[in-house]
C-alpha cells in the first residue's frame, strides 16, 4: 500500500481511498472524472495553523495572506475570509473573484510584477487595501492614479534580497537576477522615492525567496537581510517600517520522501528569530505577513481519474492511460513535479506494477508521473493523484479542447460543488 | 532590424510592423493587448500548399487533415472546410466546435490515445467519419459501440513505427516506447483483430513520427516501415490497405536560424518515394493522409503585448515586462521554445538591447524568451512575438486568473474577431 501522506486520507473496508471520510470511488461515480476533490476541513486546519500561531507569536496586525494564485475560485475566498486570513491577489481576475465572494477589499494585497494601468485603476476603484509595488515605474503609475483620486494608497515595496533557498529554479524568486522586485542593493533609493511620493502611504516591504521551503532557516536569512535594510532605510530617511511581508513558501509533501513540516513550530522559531534580530538592530518589530498558498491548499486536494487502456508492450514501459492529463495538471510537463499516485478503488492492494501514468492529451510530454508503483491497473479503475490542491486547477487549460474538471469540496458534514465541470458550450463561449 | 521570418510581415512608413498590410500597432490600440493576430490569407495559403500538391501527387482520396489541436475555434474549422481539408479531432470539444462551424462529420478523423466511452458514443452519435484507434482495448470499445448501433465504423489503426526523427523529445511520438498506438512489432495482431472485428470497417493505418521535421526523409523512413507492415498484413490476412495516414509535422520557422521548408517540393518527393516503395512491394498506392497542424497555423499567427516596466539593475539581466505571458504562451516554460521577438512600433530601429522578455504571471519560469535583442524598450511599446499561431491559444490557461486574449483575424480585405477576449464574468462562470 502506498504511503497516504496525510492523515485525512484513509482506506475503508471496501479497500477504497477515503478523504475526510468520503469514499473517493463514490465521488468519482457521482461527479465523474477527471475530478478535483478538496478537503475543506483540511484546508481550514491549514489556515488555522497560520492564523493562530501568527496571532500568538507576532505583533498586532500580523497575518497570513493566502496567495490565491495557488487556487482561485469564489468558494475558496469565502473560506479563507471566514478563517480570518488576508489574501494576495495578482490580477483583476483574482480581485473580482474575491470581491464576488464578499472578501473585504481592505484585506487584499495586490502583487504582481507588471500591473497595467487598467489593473491599478480597477484595484483602486474597488478600494483594494494594499498595493505591493514591484518597481520604480510602477510606483509612479500607482502614485499618479492615487493622486488623481485624491487618496493616499497604502503600499509595500517588493525587495529582492538575493537569497537562494536551494529550491527548484523555476519557483525560486528571491535571487537578485529575476524579473521580480527591486534588488536590495538598489532598495534604498526605491524606499526613499516611495516615502516621499505624494499619493503613496508607505507601510513597509515585501520579499519572496521561493517556495517549497521545508524549514524556517531561509526565512530567517531573508529576515536578517530585510531588517538590516529596514534599519538602513530608517537611518537614511526616518521611515519606520510598519509591515514586513516575508513571502510564502513552507513546503508540502508530494511524495513520502518529502519531509513533514510542522508549520506552527517553524513559525514560532521564526518569530523568536525576528524578535532577536529586531532587538539587536534596535527596531520595533513590525507587523509580519506571510503568504502561504501551496501550504494552504495543496495537501487538501487530490485528483481522481478513470483508467482507460493499460499498455504493456514488449521492450516498452507500461503505460496507464487516464481521462485527464496536462490540461488539468501541467506540473509534470512543466517541472517534472513529483506526485504520489495510487489506485483509489484498490488502495489496500500490493503496488507491484511499475508504470507511467499518461494523460489523454496528444503530446508525448503529457504525462502525470513516470515510474509509479500501482497494483496492476485495469480499465475502469480509479486513479488518485495526491496533493493536487495547488497549481492544478489554477493552471488548467482547455488544451485538446478538453473541458476543465469540477472541484468538489468535502468536509465531515458536507459535500458541495466548488466549481462545476465545464461543458461543451463553455468551450465556444468566446468563439464569434 | 529583426529578420521578419515570413513575407506576409513588413514594416510600414511609421516603422510599424504590418501583417497582411495591417498595422499591428493600430490592431493593438483597437483591440487591446495581449492579442493574438492571425493572417487568414497566410493560413489559407498554407492549406492550399497541402491540398493542391496532395491532389496532384497522391491517389484519389488523399488529403491533408488539419490537426486542430494546434488551434481550435469555430472560425478555423470554417476556413479549413472552405479549403477542402479534412480535420483531425482529439476530443468531444473539438468535434463539437467543428460541427458548430458546419464541418462535415464524415471528414473528421477522431484521434487520441484514450477515448472514453462517452467520447466514442458522442462521436458515433454525430457520425464522425473515421476513428483512429489507438490500441486493442479501444478497438473493443469502438466495435462494441458500433455493434450496438448496427453500424460498421470506418477506422484506421495507430501503429508506432519506432522512428526517431531527431526532434525534440516532448513532441516526438514515433518512438516505440511511448503512450501512443501499438508498436509495429505487435501491429500484425492488432490489424488482424481489427480486420475480423464485427462493427469495424478497417480502412488502414496511421503513424505519427513527431513534429518540427524539416524535410521529407523521416516521412520516407516511416513510409518504408509502414508499407512493409502493410504488405505483411496483406500477406497474413488478405487486407488491402485503403488509407495510410503518415502523420504530421513539417517544421515552421520560429527563428531565423530555422530552415525554410518548401512544403510542396517535399510533398512531391515524398509522393515519388511512396510510388517507388509501393511498386517495389507490389502494393497499390493507398490514399495518403497527412496531418499538418503547426504548419497550417503557426506562421499565420503573432502575439502583441504592451511593455510595462523595463528593468536594468546592476549585475542583473535586463527584464522587459509584458501584459501577458505563460498564461497565453506556455511554450517557453514547457520546452524552452524559441521565438522571434521584436518591437512592433519601432520595427525599423536597431536592436542592440539584450533582454529577457518576462510575462506577468507570478512565477520565475514565466518567461516568453531570454536573450532577445530589441531596440531599448520603453513602457508602452508594443512587443510582437512571431509564429505563435500554433499551441498558444490552444494551450492558454487562466493562470493568475488572467483573461485569455482575443484572436483577431486579418486578411487583405478584412478584419474580424475570431475569438473575443475573455471578460471577468467569464472567469467565474463555473464558480458555484
Amino acid at each position: 500500500m502506498n504511503n497516504l501522506l496525510y492523515d485525512n486520507l484513509s482506506v475503508n473496508e471496501l479497500g477504497h481511498l477515503t478523504v475526510s471520510g468520503h469514499d473517493t470511488v463514490e465521488l468519482a461515480n457521482e461527479y465523474g472524472t477527471a475530478l478535483y476533490v478538496m478537503d475543506e476541513d483540511k484546508l481550514r486546519e491549514n489556515c488555522r495553523k497560520y492564523t493562530r500561531t501568527m496571532a500568538e507569536c507576532f505583533p498586532e496586525g500580523s497575518s497570513p495572506s493566502y496567495a490565491s494564485k495557488a487556487l482561485s475560485f469564489t468558494g475558496i475566498y469565502k473560506i479563507v475570509n471566514e478563517e480570518g486570513m488576508s489574501v494576495d491577489v495578482v490580477s483583476c481576475g483574482e480581485i473580482y473573484t474575491a470581491l464576488r465572494a464578499g472578501f473585504p477589499a481592505q484585506r487584499m494585497y495586490f502583487h504582481g510584477s507588471n500591473k497595467t494601468l487598467a489593473d491599478i485603476n480597477f484595484a483602486m476603484d474597488n478600494n483594494v487595501g494594499y498595493f505591493v509595488i514591484d518597481n520604480m515605474y510602477e510606483l509612479e503609475c500607482v502614485a499618479r492614479c492615487a493622486r488623481e483620486r485624491g487618496i493616499e494608497q497604502k503600499a509595500l515595496l517588493r525587495i529582492t534580497p538575493g537569497i537562494d533557498p536551494h529550491t527548484f529554479e523555476a519557483v525560486n524568486t528571491g535571487q537578485l537576477d529575476c524579473q521580480f522586485g527591486v534588488p536590495i542593493t538598489e532598495g534604498l533609493a526605491f524606499a526613499q522615492a516611495a516615502y516621499r511620493e505624494e499619493g503613496i502611504e508607505l507601510m513597509g516591504f515585501h520579499c519572496h525567496i521561493g517556495s517549497q521551503i521545508f524549514d524556517f532557516v531561509p526565512f530567517c536569512d531573508a529576515a536578517d537581510m530585510m531588517f538590516e535594510f529596514i534599519r538602513d532605510v530608517r537611518n537614511a530617511c526616518g521611515f519606520e517600517t510598519k509591515v514586513l511581508d516575508l513571502g510564502g513558501g513552507f513546503g508540502v509533501r508530494y511524495v513520502d520522501t518529502d519531509p513533514y513540516i510542522d508549520v506552527e513550530e517553524n513559525l514560532r522559531k521564526l518569530a523568536e528569530h525576528i524578535n532577536n534580530v529586531c532587538a539587536e538592530l534596535d527596531l520595533t518589530v513590525p507587523s509580519i505577513l506571510l503568504e502561504p498558498g501551496r501550504s494552504i491548499v495543496a495537501d487538501a486536494g487530490l485528483t481522481l481519474y478513470t483508467v482507460g487502456c493499460v499498455k504493456s508492450a514488449e521492450g516498452c514501459s507500461n503505460y496507464v492511460l487516464i481521462d485527464g492529463g496536462m490540461s488539468d495538471n501541467p506540473r509534470y510537463a512543466l517541472y517534472d513535479a513529483d506526485y504520489t499516485v495510487m489506485l483509489a478503488n484498490r488502495a489496500g492492494e500490493k503496488a507491484d506494477y511499475k508504470c507511467t501514468v499518461a494523460g489523454r492529451c496528444c503530446e508525448s510530454g503529457a504525462l502525470i508521473q513516470e515510474n509509479v508503483m500501482l497494483p496492476q491497473p485495469q480499465p475502469g479503475d480509479i486513479i488518485a493523484v495526491l496533493t493536487t490542491g495547488a497549481y492544478n486547477y489554477s493552471m488548467a487549460s482547455n488544451y485538446n479542447r478538453l473541458c476543465r474538471p469540477a472541484i468538489i469540496m468535502v468536509s465531515k458534514e458536507n459535500v458541495w460543488v466548488g466549481v462545476r465541470r465545464e461543458i461543451l458550450e463553455d468551450l465556444v463561449k468566446c468563439d464569434m
